[in-house]
C-alpha cells in the first residue's frame, strides 16, 4: 500500500481534515524507545511526542497492561484496590492540598471535570484563561481556545493576554512592571466577571503555557495572579497535561513557579498511550463535585488504569527519568541558544526541561509560522520529528519522550545544524 | 485488606461518593468470561457487564492488545493503516448512509461529536431526547439527563415522554392511537423549539431506550418519529452505547425498528474496557463536523484501539455470539416472564436479545423501586450480579457478556427461584 492510497482510504474511512503532521505524511508503523519507523524501516528519532514518556512500546507497560487486562478489566462500581493506590500515590506528588482524585479518560474530560468542579464549588460561573489557550476538544472546554482578539465565544468567559516577556504587552516595559501590565488585564478580566453576574468560578492555565509557546513569564506573575483570583472567591486550575510527569526536569509544570493550584489536571503522559487523566484536588472539592454530578465513567478508575498508571510512575522513577529530562533539556536548550548568534531567524529560545520552543522570527521580527513549519518538515526530512505551535504557530516544538538521551541530542543538533545552513548557507 | 478498610482508603482517595453496586459492595478482583471473582475466591456469574462482551480477559483481546502496545502506539496525526481498516470495517456493518468515523474514547464524547455534528450540519441547535435517558457525564451531553417532569435545564433542549406501552402516555390508549398520542407530543416538543429560535438539529435516542427501562415501543413510533424530525430539518441519532454490538441478537439496536439513523454512536463493548467509542454517520456530515472543529483526540484514532476493536469483532463474529445472544436471551426471557404467574410483583418482562428488564411493582402496580434493589442484592448474594434501572429505577437490570450461555442461564433462573421464594414465599 502507497502512501497516496492509504491516504485516501483514511480520507474516506475518516473524513477528509482528519489532521495529519508534514506536507509529506509520514506512514508509521512501530516505535521502540526514542525511536519510531516507517513502513520502508526508515527510522525517525521522536522529538514529538509526550504521551509515550517513558519510551514507545516499553515492556513494563506492555507487562502491566497485558497482566491486568488478562486478569481484571472492570467499572469502577466494584471495589479494587489498585485504583485506589494508584490514586494515593498521585495524591502523594503534590502538597497537602491535593488530596482525591477523579479519573477520566483524556485531557479534555479532566479539564471540564475541573471546571466543572470549581463551579460547583464556588457557585459561580465565570472561567478566566489567555488568549492562546487550548485545553481540550469538547463543547464547553473548547469554547476556552483561541480567543485572542475577538470578543469570548462565551459569555462567562473572559481571555487574558498571555504572560511573557518576548513581545510585552506594554512595548518597552519589563520585570515588576511588566508583571504589573499583565495584572491590570487580569483585574479586568475580574471586574468584567464580577460585572456580568457571572462571578469567578477559576482561573485555567497550563503551568508551562505550552500552547501560547512556552513564554518566559514576567516575574511572580503567577502567584500574584493566583492570589487575586482567590480574592475574587474563585479556584486556581493547573493544566498539567503537557507541563507535568517530569517534563519540565521537575514532577510538575507550577514548580518553582511560585503558585500552588486548587486544582491539578493530569493526562498525555499518564497511560503511555492508555487513555487516562485525572482532575485531583482536596476531599472536599471532590466530594462537592461528586455530589453535585454523581460522575461514573465507564473506562476510568479502572483496574486497566490503574496497572498501567502504575507502571509508567515506575518507569519514571525508576530509570530517573525526571533528572534525565532535566540534564538533557538543559544542555539542549543551551546549545540551541547558541545558534542564535548563527541565524538571527531563530528570536529565542525558551522553554525548560524537554519541552523547547524555538521562535521563528522574520527580518522584521515579526512572527514566522511558515519558516517554523518549513523547519519542522525539512528536520523530518532528515529524520527527526518536531511540530510547530504557539500563538502564532510560529515556534518549532521539540518534546521529546523523557528517554531522550545526550546522545540523540548531539545527533539532533547536527541535523539542525544542516537544516540552517540550507536555509541560511 | 478487609472489604471496609479498603472502602475508607477508597472514599479519601477518590472523594466518598464514588458509586458503589450493592449494599455490601463486592470486592472483584479477577475475571474470566462470564465468572468475577471477589478477593476471598467466591465466583459471581456476571449479569451486568457489556463492556467485556466477549467475557472477561479474553485471550484474543489480551493478545491483540499487548501486540499492539508492544509494536506502536501513538496518536493519529501519522498515518496508519489499523485504524483505517477497523474504520471501513464499522462502517461496513451499517447501511449505505453511513460512510465515515470519528473515534474517540467514551460514549459521552460520542454522543457530545455527534450532537455538534449534527448542529453543524443544520445550523440549528435544538436537540430532542426523552425524559427519562441518559447519553452521557459531561456539560453538553449530561444536560440531557433526567429531565422527566422539570422544564429543561437547557433552552436549546426538549425532552418527550419515552414511547412505551406498559404505563402509557394516555391511560387505556393501545396500538396506533397510542402512537399517535406519542407523535403528538414529538410534534408539540419540534414546534417549541422551532418558536424558540433554536429550531431541530437532532433527536437522539437509545435504539432501544435502555436507561428507560427497555420499554415495549408502540408500533411504527420510530419510524414516524424520525420522519418527523427530519421534516423539521433535523438529523437522527442512535445511541448505540448499550444497544449494539450484538447485544440484541443483531448488530445494531435499531435493527428491525423500522428506522435508520443518519448518525451512528457506538461506544462501550467496541474495546472490551479499552476505552474507544465512535460517531460514523455519511462522509459528508463528518467532513463537516471535522471543518468546524479540526477535533483531535489526543488517544482516538489509535493503533492500540484499532488492533483491540479488530480483536473484539473477530470474537464476536468467530464465536457466534450475535446468534448466542438471541437464542439464550429468548429462551431467559421467556422463562421469566413464565414467573410473572407466580409473583405478582413481576409487573413485566421486556428487552431483546441478552438485555431484559424485570419490572418490579407493589401490590397497587405502581413501580417498586426498593423490591428491584432487593431482589438485585439478594441475586449477589446467590452470585448473580444484577443491577436496577428504568425511569422509577424499578427495572431489574438483566445484560450479561455475550458469551453468557444455556446453562449460565438455567443456573441463574434456580437461583432467582430461590430469591422469589425468599420473597414471596
Amino acid at each position: 500500500m502507497t502512501t497516496a492510497s492509504l491516504k485516501q482510504r483514511r480520507d474516506q474511512a475518516l473524513g477528509a481534515g482528519a489532521a495529519l503532521f508534514y506536507d509529506q505524511p509520514l506512514n508509521i508503523v512501530r516505535g521502540d524507545g526514542v525511536s519510531l519507523f516507517d513502513a520502508d524501516g526508515r527510522r525517525y528519532v521522536d522529538m514529538y511526542n509526550n504521551v509515550p514518556c517513558v519510551g514507545h512500546a516499553h515492556p513494563r507497560v506492555v507487562e502491566a497492561m497485558a497482566r491486568q487486562q488478562a486478569t481484571l478489566n472492570v467499572h469502577s462500581r466494584y471495589l479494587h484496590e489498585g485504583i485506589v493506590a494508584f490514586a494515593e500515590r498521585l495524591v502523594a506528588l503534590h502538597g497537602p492540598q491535593i488530596e482525591s482524585v477523579v479519573f477520566s479518560c483524556s485531557g479534555t474530560e479532566a479539564n471540564e471535570n475541573a471546571l466543572r468542579l470549581a463551579r460547583f464549588a464556588t457557585g459561580r460561573r465565570g472561567i478566566l484563561c489567555t488568549d492562546a489557550t487550548y485545553h481540550g476538544n469538547n463543547d464547553l472546554v473548547g469554547a476556552l481556545t483561541g480567543l485572542g482578539g475577538r470578543e469570548p465565544a462565551h459569555p462567562d468567559i473572559r481571555a487574558i493576554p498571555f504572560p511573557q516577556t518576548f513581545r510585552p504587552l506594554v512595548p518597552g516595559l519589563s520585570g515588576a512592571a511588566l508583571t504589573d501590565a499583565y495584572l491590570e488585564r487580569l483585574d479586568g478580566a475580574i471586574a468584567s466577571l464580577e460585572a456580568s453576574g457571572a462571578g469567578v468560578a477559576a482561573l485555567i492555565v497550563c503551568s508551562i503555557f505550552a500552547n501560547e509557546g512556552l513564554p518566559d513569564v514576567p516575574p511572580g506573575f503567577m502567584a500574584r495572579a493566583a492570589e487575586r483570583v482567590r480574592a475574587a472567591g474563585g479556584l486556581v486550575i493547573a493544566d498539567e497535561v503537557q507541563a507535568g510527569y517530569g517534563r519540565t526536569g521537575r514532577w510538575w509544570g507550577y514548580d518553582g513557579t511560585g503558585f500552588t493550584p486548587d486544582i491539578v489536571v493530569t493526562g498525555k503522559p499518564m497511560g503511555a498511550g492508555l487513555p487516562l487523566a485525572a482532575t485531583a484536588a482536596s476531599r472536599d472539592l471532590v466530594e462537592t463535585f461528586r455530589r453535585r454530578t454523581r460522575y461514573f465513567n465507564t473506562f476510568a478508575s479502572s483496574p486497566l488504569q490503574a496497572a498501567v498508571g502504575m507502571a509508567v510512575l515506575d518507569v519514571i522513577e525508576d530509570e530517573g527519568l525526571i533528572d534525565n529530562a532535566g540534564r538533557v533539556g538543559t544542555m539542549l536548550k543551551t546549545a540551541l541558544a547558541g545558534r542564535r548568534s548563527r541565524w538571527d531567524a531563530i528570536g529565542d529560545v525558551r522553554g525548560t526541561g524537554l519541552f523547547i520552543g524555538l521562535e521563528m522570527v522574520d527580518a522584521a521580527g515579526a512572527p514566522d509560522p511558515d519558516l517554523a513549519s518549513d523547519v519542522a518538515n525539512r528536520l523530518k526530512d532528515r529524520c527527526f520529528l518536531t511540530s510547530n505551535a504557539g500563538a502564532f504557530r510560529n515556534v518549532v516544538k521539540i518534546r521529546p519522550p523523557l528517554v531522550f538521551s545526550q546522545d540523540d541530542a548531539a545527533a539532533f543538533l547536527e541535523a539542525f545544524d544542516a537544516v540552517v545552513a540550507d536555509l541560511h548557507g
